[in-house]
C-alpha cells in the first residue's frame, strides 16, 4: 500500500523558505508570483492491506515524527 | 491561480533522508514500513488567469530554480 503525505505550515506561520523562493523567482524575471509556501512531501510504502490500520498508523507517524503539529498541518492520502 | 508542485527524486537516486525517516519510524516501533521517499511540495499563488501561460511559467520555474532535473522529477497541478 502506498501513502502520500503532505506536510504544510499552518496559516499564519512565517515561511522564510517560501519567501526566499519567491524572491529568487522574481530575481530570475518571473512576474506574477504572489506567494510561495514550501512544504514536505513524503511517500511511504506500507506492508499489509488493511486501510483502516494503515491510516491509524500513518496518523501516529505524522503526530510523533513527521510533522511538528504545533506549526504544521498534515494530510494523508492512501492508495490501495 | 494556485499551483501545487511536487518535486521528487528520480527512481534509482539514493534518498538518505527517506532512509533516515524509515529507520526512525522503525525505532519508534512502527512496523510494516517498506520504503520512505521524501520530496518537496511547493504551493505558488499566481496572478493572472491564463492557464497556458501559467503552466509554461511554472515549467520554467521548475527547470531553472525549483527542481534539480538531473536527479529530480517535478509535477505541476493548477487550480483555476
Amino acid at each position: 500500500m502506498k501513502a502520500r503525505i503532505h506536510i504544510t505550515l499552518k496559516k499564519g506561520v512565517l515561511d522564510p523558505q517560501g519567501k526566499a523562493i519567491a524572491k529568487a523567482l522574481s530575481h530570475l524575471g518571473f512576474v506574477g508570483v504572489e506567494e510561495v509556501r514550501q512544504g514536505k512531501y513524503i511517500e511511504i510504502d506500507l506492508a499489509g492491506s488493511d486501510t483502516q490500520t494503515a491510516r491509524a498508523g500513518l496518523d501516529a507517524m505524522c503526530a510523533q515524527l513527521l510533522a511538528n503539529t504545533v506549526i504544521e498541518n498534515y494530510s494523508i492520502e492512501l492508495d490501495a
